[in-house]
């Protein structure tokens, strides 16, 4: 058997790490006994050199091992998950999750907090006033039985591998890795016990993948890690080179949610996404096809039957109800600011990695762990890609606590903007379909 | 400014570090500011990356400003040292140091221990009951401008940094890389305040570096760095793809030396390396030909002058002359063993790792930082590459003070040995200069 050492040049040199190996070393490593400075040089190792199929599946499975694996064999239905790559504005589960649960699938979703310039879901659904997303397994199991779907956070036991390895990764320059990446989410969803998974690759320059040939690349990993293990898994590599959505932050995020679910005014972004990647869904679940499932989720949401389902969860998991169906009620931010349009001309761009540190900055989400978010900032954004506007124009608002943050937000958001005298097309929503 | 983060991404995507991101790197890990896991996987990002001539000088100029640079200006005289990358059986500085002295050179060197499966000059030494190695600076010069040589082990305060990184190196796989090589070397020697430094770069198989190519751009690196800092440099290639001379072990390469200084016998090896790199570092010095230096050195072997600075040196540093002067006086190991050629033939290769570590199980070197070392025991080397030898011919003896570790190192020994039934040429001693 090599030592840690002897693994960390095998690497090194480009050659494949035997099942053994890995197994040790991620072991190893989660137990205490390999320490951080020999791991995170075997990082980076992974990152220059890369895995092959083999060694991330044994890398995704030995990860997975390290926690609790949940068994959802005795919930009836087909279990499905959707995960995203994150991205600012990306409400999508929020939707997603009712409609899918009011079309006959069982949606057992784990999602994440808030990491880097990105929103979490977890956060969003915090926002709702005593909404719990800790929730012990028997709990979170009578939740899906009965209402069909529960959204809930990451248990501590849920692949402790993958969250020491990822602090470790975000603070060494390790994190844009395909095989660290696949093995990451991968090791997560499948210990959720879900028989679905569909994944939404983001791309573009509010992305952790800025381009489309390395979104594809980790979108099939991913997809031929799933499939080994059986489950049916398709992927879709969306725009992120601007927000999704006209809302970004996390109280205003839920309503822009609720809106949309109530079959009221909702932005053509994520009203196409949310049917597409929830059709998706359905279909791998039931066997129809796509086109079917998409005039389902259409119905689910004139009916009021994906709204009834989100209702439901957020009383189960103790939720205020009032607040959602009345957001008028909510708190209000203290200040608004209009960011207005210094040129008159076409939206060209958005700088996405910016808005969502402003996000971050004014409040909505964490600098340091520590931190503790405001749910009631955030920012509208009126004028997005391909827009035309007039200088003078308001082009987006700013929800803030305080009067230099919202200063501080406002200048950020205007700097993200850029013009063009000319036509400018809007980004395609969504890519492509890897299955 | 960059945080560590984004230096260690800079690096990562091999981008050029400037002076400030590279000082400050070096600077706050050697504080403890930044911790070993983000060193590493920095280190690893160097390792795949590189780093060109001014990043390399700038590291270099870093480390060494982390402790303490010796003032020889008070010491009359050119002031030179050698450097060797380790070896096995490297026992050159014993000879090149004295002899270098009785030709004008005032030689301050500065060795380290044992590393691997590599012997070091300090362990040599300290095989010389009485002998010490670690002396005050005042001391150390007091030594260095009476006797005009003075053989020290490194100080705690020289180049701290290289301390904690060559640690770190050393159980992270980042060892082998070229800029990390060159400033390690190049940032202890400039700090010893020489005019004059040789570099003995080894190649093959008993070397840090097994190929030539690699060999040669470190001995590049390491004579443009020493230049740029204005000293005169000098580096030759020379062979590791066998034990250097007849001796591996610590008392028997004193005494191995010892019969060289004298002018008895020695192997030819020990003695064209000694004396070209003894001239090398006398033409660096005083502008004489090397042919004519050369000359010089011979009829300092010849005149024992050489052993009389070697027997003055040992004195001053507390050394026990008479065993120097009668090594039958010393200690003996307890069981000596035989290795028998198991073929008729030639001797076709010796794998020189394998001989170093057997010496270092057999106690001739440290295989944990607190091991100690038993100066006593060794390997002698009858046959190598290039003899010819009849099945049962001894060709190695192994001196030993356990029957186990005896009859271990006895396998070791004989397993290293490879035969041809053809005539194989004998390895070229010294392969290039690079100056």
């Amino acid at each position: 058997m090599l030592t840690p050492y002897q693994i960390i040049l095998k690497k090194r040199e480009g050659r494949i790490l035997s099942p053994e190996e890995i197994d040790y070393f991620i072991k190893e490593y989660t137990l205490g006994n390999i320490p951080d400075y020999q791991t995170s040089a075997f990082l980076m190792a992974i990152f220059f050199k890369g895995m092959n199929d083999g060694e991330i599946l044994h890398l995704t499975r030995t990860m997975m091992s390290t926690g609790t694996v949940v068994r959802l064999s005795d919930v009836p239905g087909c279990k499905a998950d959707k995960h995203s790559t994150g991205g600012v504005g990306d409400k999508i589960s929020l939707m997603l999750a009712p409609l899918a649960a009011a079309c006959g699938v069982k949606v057992p979703m784990v999602s994440g907090r808030g990491l880097g310039h990105t929103g979490g879901t977890v956060d969003k659904l915090e926002a709702i006033p005593g909404f719990r997303t800790g929730l012990s397994i028997p709990e979170y199991k009578r939740i899906l039985k009965k209402v069909g779907l529960v959204m809930s956070r990451q248990s501590d036991d849920l692949v402790p591998a993958d969250r020491k390895l990822y602090a470790l990764r975000d603070v060494t320059g390790t994190v844009e890795s395909v095989p660290l990446i696949t093995s990451s989410i991968m090791s997560k969803k499948l210990a959720e016990g879900i028989d679905v998974l569909v994944l939404d690759v983001k791309v573009g320059n509010g992305a952790f993948m800025k381009d489309l040939a390395r979104a594809r690349a980790l979108a099939k990993k991913m997809v031929q890690v799933g499939r080994l293990y059986g489950k049916k898994v398709a992927a879709y590599l969306t725009d992120m080179s601007q927000p999704l959505g006209r809302e970004v932050g996390n109280w205003n995020e839920v309503v822009e949610s609720v809106k949309m679910l109530r079959g009221e005014s909702a932005a053509d972004d994520i009203v196409e996404l949310t049917t597409k990647l929830t059709a998706e869904m359905i279909s791998l679940c039931s066997g129809e096809t796509r086109a079917s499932a998409s005039q389902r989720v259409k119905r689910a949401i004139e009916s009021g039957a994906g709204y009834e389902k989100f209702l439901e969860m957020v009383k189960a998991q103790g939720g205020d109800l009032s607040v959602v169906e009345n957001p008028a009620k909510y708190r209000k931010p203290r200040k608004v600011a209009e960011v207005k349009s210094p040129e008159s001309g076409y939206i060209a761009s958005m700088d996405t990695f910016k808005i969502g540190m402003a996000a971050v900055k004014l409040g909505a989400g964490r600098e340091k762990i520590e931190d503790k978010i405001d749910p009631v900032v955030g920012i509208t954004f009126l004028k997005k890609i391909g827009d035309r506007v007039t200088a003078g124009d308001v082009i987006a608002t700013v929800q803030a606590n305080d009067e230099e943050r919202a200063k501080s937000a406002k200048a950020d958001i205007k700097d993200a903007y850029s013009f063009s005298g000319r036509k400018c097309g809007r980004p395609e929503l969504i890519k492509e379909r890897i299955a």
